[in-house]
């Protein structure tokens, strides 16, 4: 099974995942999916680190697929953890489309993306009837081969169309990205960046696209980060409370 | 709290979001929540139903604001659960902003949106570095005073900036929006709708842009559905297995 762990807070996995976990005979993982899940496993299930630092893969994708198949023909219940959702730039579909080509059987479980955590939990609303009828999302990781000046056409036809416009892993090249959608929504177009989203790490920074730009270049900026750009970051002055976004519930109960 | 419930399996709600049902003194619950989150309720805990079907509010947003806080100051302990995420077309926003700034403590519990729960599902895909590098997201629905031409203007755009297009809330006028994207994107471009999506009646409709639009006029789509259009699309028939969406853990263990 190929399970989204969510954005960072360990209660926000659902349920049917949080399930999945404690079946299995064997969980195989990445680096950003909240740790804290691994002590629901059952006594003795093996639990297998598969890495993905941003610039060092400690196993290739080919490797994790064949781990995976290779598992699964054990007869063992194998549980694959991604942070976030497996289907929003996470590879799920490389996996179970390797694992379902090889008649090992595949269910996909879905889990909360970043920016969606992130959003509830700074107070930035993705889209709602006063000031946002769509959002983009796009990654700022450029696949290989590509040509960067092509990628930046594509950030400035999404923030030309999109009325909010979400960057994931583009903390590298921000300046280009911010500098892209300057030219058509101007610096004062407000815009946010939220590092650990929903984790007890979360720290936003929010204003406008030229006050990012400085922050950034301040190497304030950092891995992983969301980045909004949009009139919904503008909400947050009504909408967040220090320490109102960490619950009650479960173990993110500390306020900050 | 305003609680997202995600998009109709009962399992795909939160950890997080399940404790705040347990806790609630009163649940203020929409249309599209899966009604069987409500037995986890303690018992005594008040459910009121707000309604919102398509052509007809059983209670106007100010209203539901309004008994939200009533509610509140009473010092009970209130979940305003909501389907899918509160900050995705959610109205989350306009009822938190309502209660904070009332002095009414807030906190927003993120969801699974209907678009995400519905890919894993259907085994579509939203973005992956093989097929989409973006994702745009665009309700269908317009607000009072939106001028239609307007509306399928900016789905042109988007349909031209992003590689996956969302729409959500789109069945009524979709012969129309489906003629807007084939401008850009061709009749032949992959498309699908996912109706009723993760629940039991979970139904999907894929092809391409001009089989769905005939599958419309014969008045197989029907609301609520989830709109893709864009190559992930054809990822589904090497992801997809009948009934693989269907868990064996909690609720919606039955394959169909």
């Amino acid at each position: 099974m190929i399970v989204g762990a969510g954005p960072g807070d360990p209660t926000l996995i659902t349920v049917k995942a949080l399930e999945t976990i404690k079946a299995a005979d064997v969980i195989v993982y990445d680096r950003l999916i909240p740790t804290e899940l691994l002590s629901h496993a059952k006594p003795g299930a093996i639990k297998i680190y598969v890495g993905k630092e941003p610039q060092r893969h400690e196993m290739s994708q080919e490797e994790i697929n064949e781990l995976l198949m290779r598992l699964a023909r054990e007869d063992k219940l194998v549980v694959r953890l991604k942070g976030g959702d497996p289907y929003t730039f996470g590879r799920g579909e490389e996996e179970c489309e390797f694992l379902l080509s090889n008649n090992v059987e595949c269910e996909v479980v879905p889990g909360i993306p970043s920016f969606v955590g992130a959003s509830a939990y700074a107070g930035i609303p993705l889209a709602g009837r006063s000031f946002a009828s769509s959002f983009a999302v796009i990654t700022g990781h450029l696949a290989e081969g590509k040509d960067m000046k092509e990628y930046l056409g594509r950030v400035r036809s999404l923030a030309q169309a999109a009325d909010m416009l979400v960057i994931l892993m583009g903390v590298k090249n921000l300046d280009l990205i911010l500098s892209e959608i300057a030219k058509v929504r101007g610096w004062d177009e407000p815009a946010a960046a939220v590092m650990w989203a929903t984790t007890e790490r979360q720290l936003t920074v929010a204003g406008t696209m030229s006050s990012l730009l400085d922050a950034w270049r301040r190497g304030v900026i950092i891995n992983p980060a969301v980045i909004y750009v949009g009139r919904g970051v503008n909400k947050r002055v009504k909408l967040w409370r220090r320490g109102a976004e960490y619950s009650t519930w479960g173990q993110s109960s500390q306020q900050r």
